[in-house]
């Protein structure tokens, strides 16, 4: 089956059944810290979370929440300023507080709001600001203010991430709509991913699950920027049914293939706006003996410093990718393996082709860099990471913002 | 059995029976680039190497010299400027060639000839200079040029490392001398670590290479700079035994203790002259379910990109440091966690302890930092791994070294 599609305004609230409201509460100084986003009652629910064993009281909640619903949402609640963890059990207290609140303004159970927070570690939320933020957002809810949603759940992301396509199958048309915060760092403490997605297709919340592990594991968790994995990332999905386009094996890839859509624009346009990066790099990697090593390897190379910093002076430095990729714990034989850099082959049967250095040289000082390594298994198994490279400005952004 | 070390001049050639000689051959434009490092006869040898599936020529070469000659050598040639690495069957041959003039020079099996290589990948060793260079060195062999042979493995290392103990025993005293260089960059390909112990301890091969191993373990495979792991990393010992004291159960601890004292002195060099480095970072996680997960612990804090540029920047960033812990693949309860710089306690209890904030941001001014983690077993293991800060001065070593 196949399914055409387009791409369309108004992000998140892009899909029938979905509302939002952003606001300043007062987390933040003065700029947008709060949003509701809402169905008109409890629709199909899914989520994935940060793997860090340290997490913040909203993730912990949402799980629990998930759960408890069975897999079903009327609301989320993001905030940003505060990433409300380690904050114990005050911060689990002012987590549930939230939720409460906004089920109480929006007529559901507590257990059918999913919260979601990022800014500085170790701080409480001001409770009684978020309160009364929640109050007013939820008579404010509309659905053409999907922006500043995207704005308000920014931290130091460089621009706002937003993104909506309708797809068209043989029984109906439905729309996905997405916003994303990535890897901005907030003074004083760490970066966090957010993602949320919507789309008015009819999905059981156990398929819309697998879903969006399907999607995340091409898109979200193929992105990297400099490897460290926060208390709060999370990624939501949300399915209102209001296009009344059933969603069932017949038509599942069109599904998936709008959430790839829109993930993958959002997970490219986090690495764009990654910290001090200038060049969005795309490393694949080929003829591996599984699916996991060709990730493992990719995500080796993506990791490097060396690399990172290879790919932002310009330099062709097929030494460094490959030295990567042999420490990345996967075996492979290097007199078999091949590096090339935008497509021009650098290295191949244990030796360089030192003639092609300057043209690999001019592509990368493009701002979309290509690497690919095969590992000389013929009809292997390949996977792609995606990364930016690594600059001064990265080390001013995280380490000299005090000064 | 206590043993009184005493720090001596000398280097490599302190200990008795060890000469070399180190001269400029032309690989390098200018500068020191060959050291021959002898035995009067072969004596025995131990070698640690990368764990790159990508390894040099030299790096082969003498694992296969160490294993035909039962662990023994009569010398050592080291060249810089050069890696001798990914240059297919001519880097192989030139290998060979460069190990069987040294044997003739030297009156010996070319098996009992090691090598290491340090510089660029992927560039033919010039061997007609290395041949002559080597037949030079054999007739200025010496044990007072120790210094000229530490200057002549550096690549773009700031500063030589060397250094000499006795060691004081019952039965007599032993000399222990070392030389290293560190992961310094060169044009325009990656890092090196070499690593030259020298004892005039009188050791059986098998001896020798697990007192390597065990020394190594603690130190110079408890350094990182930057994760990256090079083609050319070789660790050698050599024992001379012309000192007469022969290691047995009895005093293998002293014959550790000299070998930890020097190769942690020069670990420690290499973490000082990393690339933009300004600060030691000692990384000590405790109360750990077993020595490898403290250690795994310990390292990806070590790496991760975030903590290396809050040190950097003097900011106490305990969040950053939890989540590496938290994501470094090891189980703990983050509420029984404990962070502390300097001594000084940043978190316990799941919640930050803000008001010695500026205390720890005190320490963190110095160029010695002190990073503990504890995961809350008490009595558990514990493990300490050495790193440097990341500065935007990395960056451009790496990544600007061709404009």
């Amino acid at each position: 089956m196949t399914a055409s599609v387009l791409t369309v305004e108004g992000g998140i609230t892009a899909p029938l059944g979905f509302q939002s409201a952003a606001l300043h509460c007062g987390i933040k100084k003065s700029e947008l810290d709060l949003v509701l986003l809402t169905a008109n009652s409890p629709i199909p629910a899914a989520g994935l979370f940060t793997t860090n064993l340290v997490r913040a009281a909203p993730v912990i909640l949402s799980q629990q929440n998930l759960k408890k619903s069975g897999g079903h949402a009327r609301g989320i609640v993001v905030n940003s300023g505060c990433a409300n963890a380690c904050t114990g059990a005050k911060g689990w207290e002012n987590a549930q507080q939230t939720a409460i609140t906004a089920a109480r303004a929006l007529g559901c159970q507590s257990h059918e709001i999913l919260l979601a927070s990022t800014g500085v570690i170790g701080v409480d939320l001001p409770i009684e600001l978020t309160t009364a933020g929640i109050k007013t957002a939820a008579t404010a809810l509309t659905r053409d203010e999907s922006e500043a949603a995207s704005r308000a759940i920014m931290t130091t992301d460089p621009f706002p991430k937003e993104h909506a396509v309708t797809i068209q199958t043989k029984t109906g048309t439905f729309t996905v709509g997405g916003m994303a915060k990535g890897s901005g760092m907030i003074e004083p403490m760490m970066a966090t991913m957010l993602g949320f997605l919507t789309t008015d297709a009819q999905v059981p919340p156990a398929l819309l699950q697998q879903a969006l592990n399907e999607v995340a594991d091409k898109t979200f968790n193929a992105i990297t920027v400099d490897g460290d994995c926060s208390t709060n990332d999370s990624l939501f999905a949300l399915a209102s049914g209001a296009s009344d386009v059933v969603i069932n094996d017949s038509n599942y890839q069109a599904l998936l293939k709008g959430l790839q859509i829109v993930s993958k624009h959002l997970a490219m346009e986090i690495v764009r706006g990654g910290e001090g990066a200038t060049k969005l790099v795309a490393i694949t990697v080929s003829d591996a003996k599984s699916k996991d090593e060709a990730r493992r390897v990719a995500r080796t190379v993506a990791n490097s410093l060396l690399v990172k910093t290879a790919v932002h002076g310009a330099d062709p430095n097929w030494g460094r990718i490959l030295a990567a990729a042999g420490r990345s714990g996967v075996t492979f034989n290097p007199s078999l393996a091949t590096v090339s850099v935008g497509g021009v082959l650098l290295f191949e049967h244990g030796m360089p082709h030192d003639e092609a250095s300057s043209k690999a040289g001019l592509h990368l000082q493009g701002d979309t860099i290509e690497i690919e390594v095969g590992l000389g298994l013929k009809s292997g198994f390949s996977a792609t990471v995606w990364t930016c490279d690594l600059s001064a400005e990265y080390v001013r952004i995280n380490g000299e913002y005090r000064t």
